[in-house]
């Protein structure tokens, strides 16, 4: 299969995929969570058909951009998990009459404008910042709460959902546990307090998702990044090494001894960079790939040191100095799977293994 | 004009682009060097044909399929600025037959490969390493150059290219100088060592061809950044902040009063940051924009603070806090206008300005 790639293309394990997608199917049904992931990672119909096989039938996605891209796909239920942006209600409109949209809401004054401009009821989800700090209504904030709800007058309240992505700060599993725990504290005191209106209560980080055993008043889940999952979760403890589900297969260009330099920079790879115990700064591990484009994280890997815009370098451990040549593919593991998929999707093909 | 743009989008100012290409074209002139500027920063077709009208006919690009997509536009001689790569021989074939290209080797396997399977006669670059760190030859590696030239056969050596990246390492317009002023030490004995076959020496970082007055020995320069500039830039020396010509135009979707939450995260942004003198680190600076989608960076800025896949956090002055609204557009002046420009490429417009 690979003689036919001549340049960058992300590399999918469907093997890998369906196994994370197993888990954490299992991990939502013994928790009695809807599973609605978040498809900003893949963006791929294909791996999408896929999920539809473990029974998720709700999305997840972070634009109308991707909405629209996913409805054409034929998913009929999608969230849009960035707060809502008054000045695409008109294309929100015509989306909404052929797929049954989701909203986030964040203040009184979108949400009114929303209620004034658009007659056809949607669902909202009222975002709550939980400890994060980006988005969304204080936990704490019940007053600007009920102004939405209020404001969004016909529209459909349908409850809370939370991303704590300060998870991905956390450096070992107790730690996430610790935030996981004062998250489930906090949407408890919230869900009482709008115990009336029944609302979902929903979050949404791989790191909690996938390790986690407890979820006592979460009724929905949408992470993403554990469908393919990557270098950061593997050293945050989400998972392990043979779980990463996508590598980016990118050429040799020039050997160097000790280094080689690969047609694969920023732009494919994303800059995402992680900071390794033991010292050193990298953008991604080098694993050798065989002709059907497997890799085998039990050998030896190199690691990827520096990108620019295309051009990627890898430090070759001494071991496979003589096994990689000009011409040939080798594969990265991403620091970040979102960035490199991302990357991957504007500038290279997707190859589909078994 | 902006009240037709509902999502995230680049704004070309179309005034500054030319007074930035009409200042390198006046340098370039004042030193008889050739400009073929890279085009991976704008990889526009619109920008090009800008470029035309200063003279510009032949252009460096960083890929294949970035050669590609400009041979489709009309441009007739590219020279594309990354190893060759084995594998993309067969299609260089197929577009060498429509174009004239320059490849660049840098070691004599790939030169024979070349030889061997590519019958029509190709122009080519050695690349060297003037102690940047990237791909290339040693500058002092002269055995190697020689043997590149023989293995590459009937295929025609036009010069040696230099990328001194490490300009961008320099914190001041002196320290710029040094780094140039050792380049072109290196690049005068290359050239006397291979005068015979009377190669075009080529440098092409933004930094030295934006500041330097002296151009001993070159005969061609190939940046690519200075058509738009960016605040990284503008912390080195090479231009103003007014000089910047592009800019990421982003719908505002939250107000917290000193902060607000714009759609516009690292895929639309890209993920460089700045470490100001002062302290923080930023993603940009947000510029308020007329209808005209015009901004001016003498009024006070924001500062982007924080960037995730679709979300940017940004600052705002005091002066700012009740000028700026849910549902406005705020621009954001790149740290790196390569990836915003990259990333709003993959997931938005582009709108050109006066």
């Amino acid at each position: 299969m690979l003689e036919t790639v001549t340049s960058p293309t992300l590399l999918v394990s469907e093997r890998r995929v369906r196994a994370n997608l197993e888990r954490m199917a299992a991990r939502a049904n013994r928790h009695g969570l809807a599973l609605c992931p978040h498809f900003k990672t893949h963006q791929s119909l294909e791996v999408g058909a896929w999920c539809r096989e473990y029974g998720i039938e709700e999305i997840t996605v972070t634009s109308l951009r991707m909405a629209r891209f996913f409805a054409a796909g034929g998913w009929q239920k999608i969230a849009i998990a960035m707060p809502f942006n008054p000045r695409e209600i008109g294309e929100l409109q015509v989306l909404s009459q052929r797929v049954e949209l989701s909203l986030f809401l964040v203040d009184s004054k979108g949400a009114a404008k929303l209620a004034a401009e658009l007659s056809a009821p949607l669902g909202y989800f009222i975002e709550v910042d939980a400890g994060y700090g980006r988005s969304g209504v204080s936990w704490r904030d019940h007053a600007s709460v009920r102004s939405i709800i209020r404001a969004a007058g016909h529209h459909r309240f349908r409850g809370f959902y939370v991303h704590s992505g300060h998870t991905y700060d956390a450096k070992t599993i107790p730690e996430i546990a610790a935030v996981h725990q004062e998250l489930l504290d906090r949407l408890g005191e919230l869900q009482s307090a709008f115990s009336d209106l029944h609302p979902i209560m929903a979050i949404g980080d791989t790191p909690a998702c996938s390790t986690q055993e407890e979820f006592r008043g979460i009724d929905r889940i949408g992470p993403g990044n554990f469908i393919y999952y990557d270098l950061t979760q593997v050293q945050l403890g989400s998972c392990g090494l043979g779980d990463i589900a996508a590598c980016a297969a990118v050429p040799v260009v020039q050997h160097k001894g000790e280094e080689i330099i690969v047609h694969g920079g920023w732009v494919q790879l994303g800059k995402d960079s992680l900071h390794l115990p033991s010292g050193p700064t990298i953008y991604g591990r080098m694993v050798l790939l065989n002709q059907d484009g497997q890799w085998d994280t039990s050998r030896p890997m190199g690691t990827v040191t520096k990108l620019s815009q295309e051009h990627g370098t890898i430090h070759l451990p001494e071991s496979l100095r003589a096994e990689v040549r000009v011409g040939d593919l080798v594969g990265v593991l991403p620091v970040h799977s979102c960035a490199t998929v991302h990357g991957l999707r504007a500038t290279g093909d997707t190859r589909f293994l078994a």
